[in-house]
């Protein structure tokens, strides 16, 4: 097994794509990834809509472009609609706690897992919490019921030339005891 | 890079350590890895006490048997309490949305790198959700006013044997459009 630090530190933030296509079987293999995530009673409290129809991407490229922002989506050759889905603990569990307690943090695994899978094919991910809500909603028929809890653009990076990653130092994040 | 796909099937949860003592410096890796898990605005709204000490790691393991769950943790080598921080958003950004937003989606995919980064050292994890948070919170002088996330367990596994996961089918999980 490969050190995972090396793909930690190998996926980044992709702000700018070539707009060539990305091939569905890659797109499948980082949901695949994604489903193996663990979760909280294995509730997999998530799914995902998966755009790639070169008419769908641009629309929903727009959509994350509000207030100025993430131009660079409109070269993004598909995007992960990530949804946060009710979980269903265990009745023992469920009992105790909130049903979506851990929900939020389960769905931030899958997410990461979409994009860890993305960079070990070579491919690019953005990461985008800011978009036109309503406007995606419609046009995906994304129930109202469901919560979208993030989108995630995809592409052939342009430059893959790595960035240094700023972090706060271990000292800041780790105390050992 | 190696097809992501294959670390993310061979982490599981671990149930059955053999109580070997897990050496500080993967402990230290497994930290270094999350470190560089993605969030917004970079916040990085985490941090994680690490107990490795073997005089509280059993008073720890035994916060996480109330209700008679967990019995196998008696056997973990050392345990990751992750906590979940205050974000500090972009001030544009900050503006827009609740502070804490995307905070525990950001720290779920913190645990699920630190559990990542274990099994790729051979080790064994399993993410916990219930413990006596008090009582935890007390042994390791977390101030009231921070969150414990989850916490996860740490040693060498006594049985590696692979488990086929149960998951939901793909067309259950994914809509391609």
């Amino acid at each position: 097994m490969a050190d995972f630090l090396e793909l930690a530190n190998a996926r980044q933030s992709c702000r700018a794509y070539t707009g060539e296509k990305v091939a569905h079987e890659q797109l499948v293999k980082c949901v695949e990834a994604a489903r193996l995530t663990p979760s909280a009673c294995n509730s997999q409290p998530w799914s995902v809509v998966v755009v790639e129809d070169p008419k769908i991407v641009p629309q929903v490229a727009e959509t994350t472009m509000q207030l100025g922002l993430n131009a660079y989506t409109k070269d993004a050759s598909a995007f992960f609609v990530v949804i946060e889905e009710r979980a269903k603990l265990m009745p023992g569990i469920a009992k105790l706690v909130d049903g979506q307690m851990f929900a939020k943090g389960d769905v931030g695994g899958f997410v990461l897992s979409l994009t860890l899978e993305a960079a070990s094919l070579g491919l690019g991910t953005c990461i985008l919490g800011l978009f036109d809500r309503p406007k995606l909603r419609e046009l995906l028929d994304i129930p109202e019921e469901k919560s979208i809890f993030l989108v995630i653009a995809v592409g052939h990076p342009k430059k893959d030339a790595h960035r240094d990653k700023l972090r706060k130092p271990l000292e800041e994040v780790a105390r050992f005891v």
